[in-house]
């Protein structure tokens, strides 16, 4: 499956007085690595895609994380970003932050739902099946960097 | 003038390897607490204030802060916001933040500008006259904290 | 078990786009929810229980939270934290998020360590058997609610 | 003077509920960019900095932004730093951040001290001389960029 790929350097800003990434700031990260992961398999922006597919977003309805090894200011780290599991309107996507020796520091595991608007409600929203194009793309993108 | 005070506790997220508060959250709280100095004065929340005076928000156009004394993990302060100045379209508050002991700690000074939306560009927002009635509330409300 | 309780109003600046809370906002809650339950169960701040049993803190190894209904700006909202279970050297705290209708919106599940220096390596830290006396006191401070 | 560039692309969360940039997030970029702007010229990590030069760090005494242009959701944005004027033991940062189209949507101007331990007081700081070498290594890494 598609692998997408973050750079990022921990800030001051990042850290608590344990000198340490706080907690939350990952999960700040891996909901831009999602969108990023989107982004780079569809070949357009969040706004784009939510234009073409009429959708209203891919809201998240549960996440974990495991945190391995503190990551401390100045540390340079990686954020490997993949779709584990497409199901029929449901998706998670898995993504790994490594330290700069390639040690895995972070897991986040993301279930996230593809949500169209309520045909029957005005307002609301419904969990619609993830389109065959979404699926298709995902698939030619993870052929383009098999390759 | 009204002064509108809230508090809160400095929580361990809150501060950087440092040990002190990491100075964008002080921003974050003089938002917060421009917002809870309209609701105290119009009687009113934020979405009652917009849709009744037909605007589109408050937004902020320029800010200052003047750190005098760092905040710590676990410090009790307290936030005393007040508008220093009402103009035509535009206005200033004034945050203080306390330490528990009295002492000011930040300073924060924000300007401020009563949007709408523009009448000839959709879309568009235009700076509008702040409606005589805020100007009444705020006084009254000033009228009954003095009593 | 002990519940320790905290309100909080949701900010203008705790929600995306979307008008809704974005997600990292609640662990930052429940991190200063798991900080309030043993400051109220142990009554003494995290300074003073880090300083009494000589521990380097208590570090969280695990977190998940399930999004049962998004939250809005200005929404009221409380937090309910309880200590699900004890083990030796680790523990797992359970969070609540409750809108004002009773509704549960958010869960969290955090595992944490109760973690000490390490005895062979300097600056190394080493995860500790809980004491009987934190046990004890979450034990009467539950005795206390229950009354 | 050196200018050190930084790109950004806004998320999601860096948004709020108009779509456009929460204003602490300006600050929180501001910092970590006069970081940068620090590691450029000087050649070396801020750990570094601070063990060199027996420092205590670079604390901000004042800061203010105007808000020209509102960024959203997907832009790519870059932040040229300078410091505007170094004085005795303090200093201004100049920070403008420009949309993809060059214009300027935000101004930070800062003001810093550099700060050492006080040598009568112990665990107290104090305002020092900024070192010599410091101004010469800005002086040099603006003569490399102007090359």
């Amino acid at each position: 499956m598609l692998v997408n790929t973050r750079r990022r350097t921990i800030e001051w800003g990042d850290c608590d007085p344990a000198g340490i990434v706080f907690n939350p700031r990952y999960f700040e990260w891996f909901d831009a690595a999602s969108a990023g992961l989107f982004a780079t398999a569809l070949g357009m922006t969040k706004a784009e895609m939510i234009k073409r597919y009429a959708i209203v977003g891919i809201p998240l309805v549960e996440t974990r994380a495991v945190f391995r090894v503190p990551c401390a200011y100045g540390d340079e780290v990686s954020i490997e970003s993949t779709v584990a599991e497409f199901r029929r309107s449901s998706f998670d996507v898995h993504h790994r932050l490594l330290r700069a020796d390639g040690s895995v520091a972070v897991e986040g595991f993301e279930t996230r739902v593809w949500v169209g608007p309520a045909p029957d409600r005005p307002g609301g929203i419904k969990a619609q099946a993830i389109p065959e194009e979404v699926l298709a793309r995902f698939a030619e993108a993870q052929g383009r960097t098999a390759e």
